[in-house]
């Protein structure tokens, strides 16, 4: 069977994130896997089997963030014509959705577990009086920050660490050792601030405790010298900056 | 009794524009006005009458018309405190609307009748194959355009004309001569195309139908050569481009 590796974009506002809870639920919250398999199901028309095609996300995105380069890949019967299926997207996906790409894989390609590396863009507002709502779905009003102390913080986390201190409960992984490339800002605006966020993976909301942290820091809460001692404790309860809100994350980037 | 001017920003997708339509309706459409009221309502606290306290615009924006800076009227009871009223819409008025100041202002300023001039921004997105999902709600997607026939035609629109051509019918005018003081464009992103309109006043719906007329240039359906003809006729009819949808304009500033 073809396997196909597609390119997805959301608004992650109105959906209660990437995956299907539990196929068995009477009624499915909305998630952007949900949408993808109903949309595929019937572009496969005639050659959709009793069962849905199942589609197999590169990660889960929580209820509220975004992507521009999710990753999912899934496998389709001998025969399918594909010219039709971007126009088709466009058509059956929903109005907060888009896939951006279609592409056909080896058989063995796994969104997943073929992953080397994502990139993730985090945007702030800078402006505590004023956030005009048009970014109030994408961004996280912090008010000023002290960008040089955030900066300085940055540093002891860019590399290999194990990062446990930054991943919030509910997710069973081997290991918590992961390497961090980069982090850096953009002033994007007046009042706008996007950090980028580089590594070979990231544990479960570690990208939202980082900017937890470097926010503090930024906001002179926290001193960023403690930095190492937040990461060497390797535990959620030490590190006391709080997870930062899912609205101004987005997944830019699946590397293979 | 002291007349407030509130400047108001909000996301139009999920209003049925501006205005309330009918008081006397039972169930009433979600509008700008109406959330205003409500909140208005609300901050008066016991100094609220039975009556709802009105709020008047300086101008309708359709369904799905987006602002920054819409102005608003309004009369409160002596002795009303206003110092927590910035927080207090914060609180009151939904996610995708926001008051940006509050003014106190002479008792016969109008928002309507004193506005001098109106600036509104449209955006164009050109790239056929993608337009990323955040932007779906803000942007006009037109495919590629020749920018430079559109900035032909925009020339003999600037100035004193009587703009009949370019008004939809449902609005009652004393007289369709306007002033046009600029209409210019800023290339934002790759495939992004901001236009700018200034003038001392829009018919209704003038922006959208100069946009439809400017993209139809773009895109060599029309000849930039016919828009004096187009203004001369005065009549909607005579005009053969469609009006541009509701979702990529937003009032920018009402002039004072």
């Amino acid at each position: 069977m073809p396997r196909l590796k597609l390119t997805i974009a959301y608004v992650g506002t109105r959906f209660s994130g990437w995956q299907l809870q539990d196929y068995k639920m009477k009624k499915q919250p909305r998630t952007v896997q949900g949408e993808l398999e109903k949309a595929v199901h019937r572009l496969l028309g005639s050659h959709a089997g009793e069962a849905p095609v199942r589609v197999f996300g590169a990660g889960r995105t929580d209820a509220g963030v975004h992507a521009e380069g999710q990753v999912a890949h899934l496998d389709i019967p001998e025969g399918v014509r594909l010219e039709d299926w971007p126009r088709g997207f466009s058509a059956l996906l929903p109005h907060d959705m888009a896939v951006t790409s279609i592409a056909v894989v080896p058989p063995d390609f796994h969104a997943r577990m073929d992953a080397t590396g994502k990139r993730y863009s985090y945007e702030l507002w800078l402006d505590r009086s004023h956030l005009p709502p048009r970014l109030r779905e994408f961004t996280w009003q912090t008010g000023p920050l002290d960008i040089a102390a955030m900066q300085q913080a940055v540093l002891p986390l860019i590399g290999q660490h194990d990062f446990a201190s930054f991943q919030n409960s509910g997710s069973e992984v081997k290991t918590t050792i992961r390497t961090i490339s980069a982090i850096h800002c953009e002033e994007t605006g007046p009042s706008r601030l996007l950090w980028h966020f580089e590594a070979d993976g990231f544990l479960k909301q570690m990208v939202r405790n980082l900017m937890g942290l470097l926010v503090q820091v930024g906001q002179g809460k926290l001193d960023a010298a403690r930095v190492p001692d937040f990461l060497e404790a390797r535990n959620r309860q030490a590190l006391p900056s709080p997870t930062a809100p899912a609205q101004g994350l987005t997944l830019m980037k699946v590397f293979y």
